[in-house]
């Protein structure tokens, strides 16, 4: 006889933890600073705040392999009442609406709690403020993992000395220091990367180091929108049905739940698909809604999804961070209009990184980014590598070995990521395009460069050729003249003309440049 | 202004479906499928039943996406009063206990039925019975998403009018059979492969394969055990506690909570720890935890942990399974003994196939197994294929292509794998010996092998070549000894001569064989 037992959500991951990347020591610790890290940068950036973010790693004394992640954030702070919950109960969060969001699943930082009471027993230590309350309040939390609910063991209140807001996390794990440091400085640079208008301070036991942020713009925050008719289910309906008015028209459900579908639209979509526009969605039996969900998924005259969910970075502010942390000598980003695949909007960024301080290599380098997460596993499956090797450098004046990184960025409510591991995209045709047009842009432009380069030192080359005569034309010319006493002048008077000259070329090279554009663009 | 809001279970693998495999069409489709006959498998083999299993797809007539999936078996049946819940709720099932089990996070079927509701919004159907009810009862079954319980729809019990036990599953799910075909066919394969012991019959709209058993023998099945003192975690010890008298003594808590601890280990363990064996496990606090679960992990005189929870295939079944499938013209097996990896224990198996249906190709064929489940993705990232690939094969006698097939097969309560994709095998240092230990074993029995036909070849070309020479030999003979009529007489000696001593050769080659064996072994 078998005998069957039901499990908490805390026990089911307790036991699958490898899903929310609690492997091993290394990954677990460069996990957990990843859901601190990333949840500091949602409760500042997306509410409109400069985050400055601290993040200090803090292996234990006695033990090496207990490590203490503290991480403080100037955020808009957790409403007293909601810590306990966030912090210490699985599947109990803010990210569960519809719009572009940090984190992989929404399990976040419940993980490393929970990986912190089984290899530690220490609780987690939270203390937050909002902006509007006078108080600030510090908990140490468990979960009870059996209840998948928070305990507390500790709550303090006080009123507040100073102004401030945000959130301090302070979490004990095992960890393995040593391994995951190379992982986690790089992760922080790249977040510095990608979010330029962020100040962030790792605090290592090796080192200190700060990311001053170099642009107070911050992108616009994403809004929370609507389902795409392309994007439904049958149980997304029923949710929608049931928190509707049961007696509301199907005409006026489409115009009201779902992206960019106006009285017209849906008229046209009921005429299509068989439906009686006056229906009352509380009617809709079963089979209606399979046929209803069906036929919107294959119905093509549905407006694009709206990118009002989205938060792309913008070229500018792209340019200025891969500025920040690679420093080369050229830069030029790209911010692609919105696009959208199976009712999914996404956005594409790329930018591309050339000669200062770019690492020289065989192949370019790559740096991925979704949602502003920077995605450190699995390259070689990602469809911005096979882009890029697909690519004949040679076409773009690059030689290998050479100075070259690039930087891709997907903005999505539904990111396209290959397999349960999420990091690295998949080939989905509507991507994989504008990741292409995007990639080869800037490649055209880092051309244009090259070209403006190898023009200059041309002409540089000339002028020094030139110079090397102007002593023996200079004798020959005073000769000719009978102007003994004017050789300093007459050598003046040329090295201004070949000045002039030389002037006069690099202006043609500019009109070269221009010319060259339109045959380059395809 | 931040809103929370919690999820259940469904909601959150309503959202995260690709966790459990459902990502799209094909995947999906290929997913269900496993999930019922993996189902059905434990329904049988694991309480001592011969396997009997009827698996059917069957494509909708007017909508090629419309899959429906039926399964029937001679398993135990489900309890009337447990069906709803096995069915219909995420985080229920009989498979969280420490004992081999297919499936891969417990999630099982309900994945399945979630996403039948979905995306053809249709119950799930399933009739069963156990062997001591004298009714057969019918659910059709929704899940309430939101709630995370059952829906019935119907119910229907009746009295048995034949004596059966087992089940039957119906589902109609979104799917692309024509693309998942291939995969489902060699999954039903290859399962079929490592249950020699099952007949299982796939009816599918092309065909219809019938794999017949050929083996009545069914391996011991797996207990539920203990857990091994070196896999505890603090969590873990406290559940245990609970589940004890708060006043029993440390001591007694180790022996009887614990794989393979006695008293005497445990009264070691105790003073090398530095805990009082007569300590109340009531009285443990927090950190006295932390200390025992650390101190548990770092100590090596445990005794290893026993195979109990295991359930290998063993050499005769495995060669059985690989002949069926395979028919290849020579096959030798390995069943290796138990192993172990932090406090995980394990078993390697593996087959060699040769010749015969084999395919020939430029590298060994693998055929992977986990808990006797395929695995049919990630093989490139495989312990296994690495250590295929590091062989040199010329010293096996085996030049490519050839014709070769190797298995591979690990049990564990905790099957070491990679990455969250469940497809492939980790290179865990204690398994990759096994593996090593065990295909150079079958490769140096496929070159004894090899050798024995190399020598039968060398004996039949000396027998052809000296016949040649017989008539010949005949006529000289029969001259020299003046017996002209008799030369009948003589060839046919001399043929008996012949065959005497190639058989002679033959025995010494048998000879040869035997002597070749202790340098081989490492």
């Amino acid at each position: 006889m078998e005998s069957y037992k039901g499990l908490s959500p805390s026990q089911f991951f307790y036991r699958n933890r490898e899903i929310a990347g609690f492997s091993n020591p290394v990954r677990s610790l460069y996990q957990a600073v990843r859901e601190l890290l990333e949840n500091s940068l949602d409760a500042t950036e997306t509410h409109g705040i400069l985050p400055e973010i601290k993040l200090e790693i803090k292996p234990s004394n006695n033990q090496n392999d207990k490590i203490t992640i503290r991480i403080e954030d100037n955020g808009i702070g957790i409403p007293i009442t909601e810590v306990p919950n966030v912090f210490a109960r699985v599947f109990y969060g803010s990210k569960y609406v519809l719009r572009q969001a940090r984190g992989v699943f929404g399990l976040g930082v419940k993980m490393a709690v929970l990986y912190a009471q089984i290899t530690t027993a220490t609780p987690i230590y939270v203390k937050s403020s909002i902006e509007s309350s006078e108080t600030e309040y510090e908990y140490r939390l468990f979960i009870d993992i059996e209840k998948n609910l928070p305990i507390v063991l500790e709550l303090n209140v006080r009123k507040k000395r100073k102004k401030w807001h945000g959130t301090i996390v302070e979490l004990t794990i095992q960890g393995n220091w040593p391994l995951a440091r190379r992982r986690i400085e790089e992760y922080v640079r790249r977040t510095a990367l990608i979010a330029p208008y962020a100040t962030i301070r790792l605090i290592t036991p090796e080192s200190s180091i700060e990311y001053k942020r170099v642009s107070r713009k911050l992108p616009e925050p994403p809004q929370v929108g609507k389902y795409h008719p392309k994007g439904v289910d049958i149980e997304l309906l029923k949710i929608l049905i049931r928190s509707a008015d049961r007696k509301m028209r199907l005409l006026d459900f489409l115009t009201k739940y779902f992206d960019g579908v106006g009285k017209k639209t849906a008229l046209n979509f009921c005429q299509w698909a068989g439906f009686n526009p006056d229906h009352k969605i509380g009617r809709l039996t079963l089979t209606d809604l399979e046929k209803l969900s069906n036929k919107m998924h294959v119905y093509n005259k549905w407006r694009r999804p709206k990118p009002l969910t989205l938060s792309p970075l913008g070229d500018t502010l792209l340019k200025e961070g891969v500025k920040r942390i690679l420093e080369p000598e050229f830069v030029t980003a790209i911010s692609r209009p919105p696009s959208s695949y199976g009712g999914n909007p996404f956005i594409i960024e790329t930018a591309l990184a050339w000669g200062g301080k770019v690492p020289v290599s065989d192949t370019p380098m790559l740096l991925r980014f979704a949602n502003r997460i920077p995605l450190l596993y699995d390259e070689s499956v990602d469809v911005s590598r096979k882009i890029i090797d697909a690519i004949d450098w040679n076409v773009y004046k690059v030689k290998f070995p050479a100075p070259i990184a690039i930087v891709t960025h997907i903005c999505s409510t539904k990111i396209p990521f290959k397999g349960v591991g999420k990091e690295a995209i998949a080939e989905v045709p509507e991507v994989e395009k504008e990741l292409n047009i995007a990639i080869r842009e800037t490649a055209r432009r880092l051309r244009r460069h090259l070209s403006r380069i190898e023009k200059m030192y041309e002409i540089k080359r000339k002028e020094v050729t030139i110079s090397k005569y102007m002593d023996e034309v200079t004798r020959a010319l005073a000769y000719i003249l009978n102007n003994d006493g004017g050789e300093t002048i007459i050598k003046q008077k040329l090295m201004e003309l070949l000045k002039k000259e030389i002037k006069r070329k690099a202006i043609v090279r500019g009109g070269i440049k221009s010319a060259a554009k339109a045959p380059c663009s395809r």
